[in-house]
């Protein structure tokens, strides 16, 4: 059967249907997305739930020259299919394919690079004044999840734009749902606007009604200066937020009727100023799995079609075991609290949230609020945990330096997907968190390198009265069974701020923290396998650096090597620099880690090749920066 | 004469009077103030603003029980006269001082440490959720100003209130101001409700009117489903943005009635849930050149007080050379914006402002906003000028990376502040920045040493087709005139990312960047005095570091001595570290900067002072940790 979906290269082609053969279009490109990402996986929910409105925004609009911007961008997937990209989707989300989010450089449909939540309006202002500056013509659309507009960011962004009064489309793409269940009073609100979806008529009958009451129009005159904009507040209820704010709020539409959301939109870009259309949709709409538990199904792996399940088999991830040590202090402590920024899921607290609800609290996509709401707990007789990702930490690094660490307060971070996190790229990638935090001070930065360590690494900084940092990679724990580290992490009992010596060697030390510990080892075993030997350091806590260790490892090695999952520049190798120079030693250093670029999708693996942090090009790094090292075997 | 003031020593002596004498008491307040912030400088105008209301806070609450966060905090000196720091106040915002701000270490009634902004709605309700966890009973407020609403993180903070339902009060201290008047359409909103001084008749009379209207109960019932709701919104008009989250909003209320304010406070704190009391105060109240010009009266030095001039002589500061550099683009550049957050004052754009309106953008209390706006306009062919001060720019860190960045877009960050700033204290030094931007790809880091060449640097800068950032401190511009910099500025000409070799010698070289080179220069100086001869260097760019001249450097001196007006951890030495260690080669590297620690408030020199970044401490250092240099004059 000839598809419909196979005539579209672009947008332009898109225009040329009728519209009556856009639901089977939308059909079409269920089924192949649906095809596409059980194989690639990827962002699944959201995706099924924009299919009619991409179809009617690029229906409607005339892109390139209209600018599209998708808030987080992970459900651009349609988008993508729609110009030009359709044949790139078996490469989505993988090593040099196509990315999961929307980039520039990827395309000239791709107006603005997204990852992070509730940028959208900020940057869709910029262009529709740059638009007005320019005296040049076009429509610029922010699509915006709710959960996108809890971000402070959004309102921010709402805010100027209302003052701006410049011609601007902003699409409220409301799901209920971000990717926990949205809480939250704006959530509440809209709600409540989702409750009433008859508004448009409600508004006509009631302005009508109160029009035909006798003497109401001179009463309210005197009473309230703006008798009409009341009787709209009547109408719309909760839309005043938006109203009041000085936009244009239209809706709620349903997001899934094509005809509707054309007819808004086509009407709604002709109006001046602001405009909010409030669409509602479904978070996995078409595919009964994802509907049922559209959570489930908003970043999968591979999964299969008809069951819905999952093609890997899970592994015990480092998340798991901050999952157990969180269900385990809810048990021993009331004063633990724990707080996440939509992130119940995927940082292992839906379980102690679960047990011990008071004691949870997810704020929504506000990680700023999130630090702040820790610290005033911390000052009143609580111990928060605050478990956000790498990446996301960032949103909040002055709020860790001004209300956190300059009063000292006891929180503990538990700083997940940290190092190349991998499928998600560029925007997601936690490698900056060592640089950005190791100039905090008071604070406190420990990375342990296995699962064990972990929960060992855990149990002692929830003991600490000041803030501390406890960093970890996405994905599987590293078993530290059987390797030769974990007989002296035995021995000698456990401190993270101590580093270890796993294994004595001359000349040549290597010395790694969290991920870059195993790279470490695997350099030191290939390097011994090289006729020469090495010693061996773990160092979990980056801040404070054991300087002593350091100076014990340069009494027999004058050549180290520093192995990180972390920006070179002012990370854990940095920090090995700075003691050494106060210390006043001067031995060689080749400081391995991510470089000073940004590092684009892939799995870890590849990405850590990618970048030649394996042993083998780590080694002819060190023979290249150290000839005199070189194996005599090579000289024969 | 008797003044009531001088019983007042903790809020308890405050509640021992009459409610009669509290009217006496706030003009004392205003007296004594207005004497001691004339001589000392400090915030005056947002203080005497809040005279009645936080006389009125304190008669009605019970600190140091009842918990008060104050937003931003400069606006807390009467809080501070009102419990026990009366007879500090001559020393306020000097070394080792009182703080201009609230701070837990000084003080049990401080709540919470602030100095940046929004952050006391999240930090109260922290407070409120752990007094509920914990079982104990006391009042938490947050005390807002309309600027500081404005910022995103004031809204996360509301929306997650509203949700939570924790007792909370929040008094939005509405001045129309916040340093600059606001912007934006929150401020206009604002606006509008203040226009509705009669609110609470108004709100009586409607309802009653409308419930004397036959049948309208019915009707309204079967068109809109919540009727009540929906009255108190015809009323409330505007209000309805806070009770459509879900507070429970009260006012406006005039801030300078005492008795009114008080009846609110009281009837308020019995109130369940969160609850909003909207406040109209007029900045600078009681002295008229503070009420005429209230933003020069925001912070100020040291005036007299009859005519409000400042007795200090103005000097060229670097703010103005950006100032002039930004006319000059405006004229020749019609793609040139301007950005600031709340700051056209202070970082010297309202020169730019007045003469360019259109392409200036004021975004308020916004800065995530401000970064991602300037995204989005450098996408489409503007190319933005974002000035914000160092300690601020904290805020938007992921706006940096994320949206400018890793999409290489032409923005020119000038950031004004750096370094050390002197009395405004630990929440406001700008040593942070050299850190949480040096590891971000893509962007460069320009630090000038005068004037001469901060405006040679932005012209460069401005050229540039990617991120850069221009960074300079508060206050006097260097001139380069005499000193032996100038010469070899034009023999060589200029260019921002090479080393200048500013004075030859051998065996030890002083690199200096930024305000860091005068010290480095001193030092040299200093250095030669004891006979010995040192070079001296100056690195206007941090990133990239020209490794060139770095080299060059160490083929005649083996021993460095780096000064920077930063962080040591991850700073202008540590990117020295790194450069010597990548090109393998071993010298020794003393390195003078801020070290691991919050810096507190004072003179910028006392400061240096006190961290030992003076010329003689760090002679003295270096002899300290290199013996082998001190000179033969000592041994003898």
């Amino acid at each position: 059967m000839k598809r419909i979906l196979d005539a579209i290269q672009s947008p332009s082609d898109l225009k040329k249907l009728k519209p009556f053969q856009l639901g089977k279009l939308c059909q079409e490109i269920r089924e192949e997305l649906l095809e596409k990402v059980s194989q690639t996986g990827g962002h699944l929910a959201s995706n099924l739930g924009i299919v009619e409105l991409t179809v009617a925004l690029h229906y409607v609009l005339n892109c390139p020259k209209d600018q599209i911007v998708w808030d987080v961008g992970h459900q651009a997937y349609i988008h993508k299919m729609l110009t030009g990209r359709r044949n790139q989707m078996d490469t989505l989300r993988k090593f040099q394919g196509m990315s999961g989010f929307p980039k520039r450089s990827e395309s000239e449909y791709d107006a603005f690079g997204v990852g992070h939540s509730s940028t959208a309006i900020s940057a869709a202002l910029g262009m529709a004044i740059a638009r007005d500056l320019r005296g040049e013509n076009y429509h610029v659309v922010a699509v915006v999840g709710d959960g996108a507009m809890t971000g402070g960011m959004s309102f921010e962004g709402l805010s100027h734009a209302a003052h701006e009064k410049r011609n601007l489309l902003v699409i409220l793409n409301d799901n209920a749902m971000s990717i926990s269940p949205n809480v939250g009073a704006l959530s509440s609100y809209f709600n409540r606007l989702r409750s009433n979806p008859k508004y448009h008529h409600t508004k006509d009958k009631v302005s009508e009604f109160l029009q035909r009451i006798p003497g109401i129009g001179s009463v309210l005159e005197s009473g309230v200066r703006s008798m009409k904009e009341a009787i709209r507040s009547i109408a719309l209820k909760g839309g005043t937020l938006f109203e009041g704010l000085g936009w244009t709020y239209l809706g709620p539409v349903d997001g899934h009727d094509l005809n509707k959301l054309m007819v808004v939109l086509k009407n709604s870009i002709q109006l001046e100023g602001p405009v909010l259309i409030h669409v509602i949709t479904q978070k996995g709409k078409g595919y009964r799995p994802a509907e049922k538990k559209p959570d489930q199904f908003h970043g999968v792996g591979a999964f299969d079609i008809k069951t819905g399940k999952s093609l890997s088999s899970p592994q015990r991830s480092y998340t798991d075991i901050f999952s157990d040590f969180m269900l385990q202090q809810g048990r021993e402590n009331p004063n633990i609290v724990a707080i996440t920024a939509a992130m119940a899921g995927g940082t292992g607290l839906k379980p102690f949230a679960k047990k011990y609800p008071k004691q949870f609290f997810d704020v929504g996509i506000c990680e700023q609020h999130a630090v702040t709401l820790a610290a005033g707990m911390a000052c009143k007789g609580l111990h928060p945990v605050v478990c956000i990702y790498s990446t996301f930490l960032q949103r909040a690094f002055d709020q860790i330096i001004h209300d956190v660490a300059l009063q000292n307060l006891p929180i503990l971070f538990a700083i997940d997907r940290a190092g190349l996190v991998g499928d998600d790229g560029a925007t997601h990638q936690g490698v900056f968190d060592l640089s950005m935090l190791r100039d905090i001070p008071h604070l406190k930065i420990y990375c342990p390198t296995n699962g064990q360590e972990l929960r060992e690494t855990l149990e002692q900084a929830i003991q600490i009265s000041g803030p501390v940092v406890v960093r970890y990679p996405r994905g599987a724990a590293r078993q530290p069974w059987g390797s030769e580290d974990v007989t002296l992490l035995l021995d000698h009992g456990f401190h993270a701020e101590k580093a270890q010596c796993v294994k004595e060697g001359e000349k040549i030390a290597f010395l790694g923290t969290g991920r870059g510990y195993e790279l470490a080892k695997e350099t030191c075993r290939l390097w011994k396998k090289q006729r020469k030997d090495g010693a061996l350091w773990k160092f979990i806590s980056v801040k404070p650096l054991d300087q002593e260790a350091l100076l014990q490892v340069t009494k027999t090695c004058r050549y180290l090597v520093t192995v990180e999952d972390a920006a070179l520049i002012g990370g854990f190798g940095s920090a090995v620099l700075e003691s050494l120079s106060d210390a006043g030693v001067a031995v060689q250093v080749l400081r391995i880690g991510i470089p000073d670029q940004f590092v684009e999708q892939g799995k870890v693996e590849q990405l850590w090749d990618f970048l030649h942090m394996t042993p083998e090009r780590i080694v002819e790094k060190i023979w290249q920066k150290w000839p005199e090292l070189e194996p005599e075997m090579n000289h024969s």
